[in-house]
């Protein structure tokens, strides 16, 4: 029998599939992750199918997303909160959004060897980012990771993501709290974040508060608190806080979950919880029909080649941008 | 001869509005820019023809935005600045970009008659937000409506708009110097401004600066020095300034100038000017084509009719975003 026969022998049906998320088994989980995010379309469709087997299922989580530059210690985060839902009784499961990973080969975020005491515990599930695709790739097999997560019990899912370009926003529309974790230091330094990230936040965590950094780390908190008086909320009804913390020494790691919990009881209490997640399904969908729509556009061969020719034409001053478009719309309704 | 025949036989041939333009005749401008404002295809196709035959005269101007919360004095402003370009021997375009127009039927900004010295001016031109289309329908307008004055030889073109919603992303992405006006006050206070409105400002002026407010201005001005500390420059290489001004005892106006020509000065001898403006009109055609794209795709018939359906679903949590998505698409293709 040839290695590829055994492997399809082998693989579960779709209902072995769904029966063994819902048992919470996690090899069965992360194989059926791995057919969501695959790019051959048979495989996909399979992952599909166990979704909608599991879909009754999901949901229940609280969804966290955490983001923060570079070197900031957003693992060591991830790990103590992680460790601490575990100890009162919460499956966690943390994903990561590296953008880095697909878009340069490299990555930002590292791989889950990071988080090892974490990744020992039986009630914990760590899956790293996804490698191949593009952004908006990632972004729809991580909705679909954290569902069937969710399916196979994990109530807390810990989202990863690094605030340095689109994906904390994407992020953002996929949790329902969302922490940025920054270092101490003051306005120049912090530069590296992206603009608006900060908007984004429901929670504002000063990291590394601890030796020589205690003071440094509370001067960045009341320059931040200062700051987002300025900001609208990121979700309507909710103060953002800001807080130091320290991973290493475990300091702030209980508030930061107590603030969490607050949130998920008020926002339900008001509604807005509820409506953000139906805001982000149906979102979801617009944004599949709309990344379709353009990539059929900008993948037709005849737009294709029309699009350099007039992108020279209208950046040279010769061409309407107006009727570059006229253009370009009237080759590929021509081919379409 | 009935009315409408007359009306037809009195308007100018493309080539005498043309003409008319390049010689700056107000009222010839005034009739292209309803041209290419008309909602006719066949009128706005003879707008487009006018533009076609003046482009090369379009572009060598400055394109100032101006925004800010509705009563910090931006009309005020632009007609100081506005007044003050006029007595250094430049022809200035005053336009308004008002999304409440469109959209509610009302209007935040009001109308001309608010800037009385300026519009009595020979040098200067003041075209009001057109009434009627949406806010993208606006845009397309708008940017042409600037290359039209530019051919009429206005060399400073001024566009107000309001900085409660989408309009001042629409107005930075036609602009090259973006100033935000403020009143005087603090963070809370000022909350009705868009969140993200001040990372798109290369100017930031906190108005009314006069009477019992100077104190409680220059305390904002401070407030706002710190807080943009935080922020990504909303142009490259270009430092973010803080000012106070009072339209009132024209104070401040002529610093505002100053500091716009410095910016055109700087950023031209960069080349992040000319980068810009070539980024935004292919831009603007890269706009157009995916608005085409999904407004043919939310105006098909069988697309509205599943749409309902399929978001009470997908919001009920009985369908996925995905499978959502799928049907949708499929419906579109087959009615194409």
């Amino acid at each position: 029998m040839s290695e590829n026969k055994k492997n399809k022998r082998m693989e579960p049906s779709v209902g072995e599939f769904a029966e063994g998320i819902k048992n919470g088994n996690k090899t069965i989980l992360a194989k059926a992750i791995t057919l969501v995010e695959s790019n051959s379309p048979k495989r996909y469709a399979k992952g599909r199918e166990i979704l909608k087997e599991v879909i009754p299922d999901c949901g229940m989580s609280l969804r966290i997303g955490i983001t923060g530059p570079p070197g900031a210690g957003k693992s060591t985060i991830i790990e103590e909160i992680g460790l601490e839902f575990l100890s009162r009784g919460h499956k966690t499961a943390v994903l990561t959004v590296d953008p880095s990973s697909t878009l340069t080969g490299g990555s930002i975020l590292g791989d889950k060897t990071r988080m090892e005491r974490l990744a020992r515990e039986e009630g914990c599930f760590i899956r790293p980012s996804p490698s191949g695709g593009t952004l908006g790739g990632v972004t729809k097999k991580s909705r679909e990771t954290i569902l069937l997560c969710e399916a196979a019990g994990y109530d807390i899912i810990l989202i990863e993501t690094v605030g340095v370009g689109q994906s904390e926003i994407t992020v953002r529309s996929m949790v329902d709290f969302f922490a940025l974790i920054l270092n101490p230091g003051s306005g120049d330094e912090l530069q590296g974040i992206k603009r608006g990230v900060m908007e984004l936040a429901d929670l504002i965590v000063v990291n590394k508060a601890d030796g020589n950094n205690v003071k440094k780390a509370e001067m960045t908190k009341s320059e931040y608190s200062r700051a987002v008086h300025y900001l609208l909320p990121s979700t309507e009804g909710w103060d953002r806080e800001v807080i130091t913390a320290s991973a290493i020494e475990k300091m702030g790691i209980k508030k930061i979950i107590k603030i969490a919990e607050k949130f998920r009881v008020d926002t339900k209490s008001t509604g807005i919880f509820q409506k953000r997640r139906k805001d982000q399904s149906f979102n979801w969908t617009v944004s599949i029909v709309e990344d379709f729509l353009t990539n059929s556009f900008y993948s037709n061969k005849t737009v294709q080649k029309k699009l350099e020719e007039i992108k020279k034409e209208i950046t040279g001053g010769n061409m309407l941008p107006t009727d570059g478009a006229e253009e370009l719309i009237k080759s590929y309704l021509k081919t379409d």
